[in-house]
């Protein structure tokens, strides 16, 4: 049976993959009694009376919201935000799987920016994290920005901040690999979305200086006239150092590292062969990458990663979410921050020793054990280092 | 340990009472590839060509949303979302318990009625039904009826139409016991809240034609200025044909029913005496009844139901909602009307016959393992025979 017939089969035969269950019993007029009225008021008082004990007393604490319009699912697009459910059901799964955080999916039936701000707001106090996922660019970064800077609970866009967390994890151990220095290394980055932007960021902060950022009109840079927004005004103005002009063709010359978030099979021998020696590949495109796993090897690419798991080095993302939102909902943080965002990275990268370091694994295995509490012990400690704890920073205000 | 310790206390150790599971294994790749990327994908595209396939493919059309306010939570209040948070993840523990109906808290931080309508309907690709709880009146009467006319899915008040059903049952039963004759007895309510609104409703469409409605000024009727909106105005004008003025002891006068849904211990020794031979008392205020459950027996009242588990004739909301729900998404029902509440009405009351009919057991037991599924039959009949369900009536258009 094919993938799509076994999916099919699957989600038909479960009628989804998610359900709701009780943590305690009710099998007596005493336990409905405590968990329903009349002794439901007695937590619902001392809530009120000291809101900071929501997390005490309900599941808030361990509840992630995961938040959709279906504007960008998947490589699907503009699905609309029902066919987007299965997803975010999906999502909300894997947060259990991995790291037992209780998640549930919010498809809202509306594009807006205001209104998604404002329901997102309106549903918050039921919510310990809200988690942002496949919603188009450059909506995305607006609804992420407000809603950070309106709640007090973290937002998360995983398809930026996750993708870029991993990315970064397998460059440095790439890097590594290819004994190269980082602040020398020049990087394209084919792809001004989400994720390639989160990308950017991230990379940005792990030191590397020379990055070049395409996109379908060819690199960006400071005066480009087409196909430029106030987003790519600020990439053109942080990146491409010396002012390059062209085509992605034109980027690749002398290039050490190529990361696309774009589409399949854009790579050509020439841009590989014209690349510095120890060629750095992520073809993250899905389900085809830019390159063939098979064909760059062949054409001499030292380390490749893609986001498939029918080959090495995986870039899923599901090596970051579950451990920053346990890290993070642990130490009660109130952001998810660049600190914390930077400890996932080398917590990720550093599950592999340099003795283990290969080209076809710089990347841990999704079913690594060690990953979700190696996450989570350095998400919380930099939550708590950078302020934004609420459990282990006495001074901070409670929410 | 008295119940608020020991309320508190299991609030505390479990952290909150629900949790969100998978129904999938997630232990290899081949498990990550089937529930979520690339397979996942599939189901999406079945719903974006296929909307209604949302049923097959996703837990949609097992799953319930539980909407407050927190505007009207238990006895106590306007609480706010936060503190209302305990009641609804019991409330919605009780649908699976009861019904193997999952469902969701929606606490929301606003009390504007055209904001709750607007991110309610945003939110609604995900449910199957919506049950909006303890959200004030007159407010929550707009939200219902706006609601019912705006989405295609069965939105139900459980504090109105719950309260209502199992008196309703309730009352048909101790009719039974004192063989009168429902047209004509003299019905006191007390309270014209939601629940004593939707009471009345009920006992409107059962038959009762004597209904004496009560506020905190006194009886309802026509041309009444004091304390009086349109709501109250509508009340007058389909009650009260004697057109009985004065204080609820008045209406208590030759009373055979009094059904209070009001405050504490406000019946006095007269007014008991007042009433007709056989009185029957819901006396239903929480968690102190208008008359105390000993004190009515001692004074002559036939039959006495309250809202207490520690007394017979407990009127307890969990004999039919959960079977409602239950009965509503099994035929995908698209609203959940009044021939399926008088079904639900019917289901409970017969689940005790004649035979067994005494004072003290005119309403089953919370845990009669009976009641749920001739609920749900009952309203799934009602819901296919009325014209609202989606599965069993191949003219009305796929939602």
């Amino acid at each position: 049976m094919d993938l799509k017939t076994q999916a099919l089969n699957m989600h038909r035969s479960y009628k989804g993959k998610m359900e709701m269950i009780s943590k305690v019993p009710i099998e007596s007029m005493v336990d409905l009694s405590l968990a329903y009225s009349p002794g439901v008021a007695e937590p619902c008082l001392e809530i009120k009376n000291n809101p900071s004990t929501i997390y005490d007393y309900t599941m808030k604490g361990n509840l992630v919201g995961i938040v959709t319009d279906g504007t960008a699912v998947l490589g699907l697009g503009d699905i609309g935000p029902k066919a987007a459910l299965p997803v975010m059901e999906g999502k909300a799964i894997l947060l259990k799987r991995f790291a037992n955080v209780d998640a549930f999916p919010i498809c809202l039936d509306t594009k807006d920016i205001d209104e998604i701000v404002q329901i997102v707001k309106a549903l918050s106090p039921t919510f310990g994290a809200i988690n942002l996922e496949d919603i188009s660019a450059p909506r995305c970064f607006e609804i992420e920005d407000r809603l950070r800077q309106e709640l007090n609970i973290p937002v998360f866009h995983d398809d930026q901040h996750g993708t870029a967390i991993v990315v970064g994890a397998g460059l440095q151990n790439a890097v590594k690999i290819v004994q190269k220095e980082i602040s020398l290394l020049k990087v394209v980055i084919n792809g001004a979305g989400a994720a390639g932007m989160a990308i950017l960021r991230i990379l940005q902060q792990l030191g590397y200086q020379q990055i070049i950022m395409c996109d379908s009109t060819g690199i960006i840079y400071e005066g480009r006239e087409e196909g430029m927004n106030p987003i790519k005004e600020a990439i053109a103005s942080t990146t491409n150092p010396l002012g390059l002009k062209g085509s992605l063709k034109d980027a690749m010359d002398e290039a050490d590292v190529f990361i696309g978030v774009s589409v399949a099979n854009l790579l050509t021998r020439e841009m590989i062969d014209a690349m510095k020696v120890n060629p750095i590949i992520f073809a993250l495109a899905n389900p085809n990458p830019e390159i063939a796993y098979d064909l760059a090897k062949e054409w001499g690419v030292r380390v490749i990663a893609t986001g498939r798991s029918d080959h090495p080095n995986q870039v899923n993302n599901v090596l970051a979410f579950p451990g920053i939102f346990r890290g993070a909902l642990d130490v009660r943080a109130t952001d998810i921050n660049e600190e914390m965002k930077l400890a996932a990275v080398q917590a990720i990268a550093s599950l592999i020793e340099e003795s283990e370091l290969r080209e076809d694994y710089i990347i841990p295995d999704a079913f690594d054990e060690r990953v979700v509490s190696a996450v989570a012990k350095a998400v919380s400690d930099a939550a708590i280092k950078s302020g934004v704890s609420v459990l282990f920073q006495q001074e901070l205000k409670e929410v």
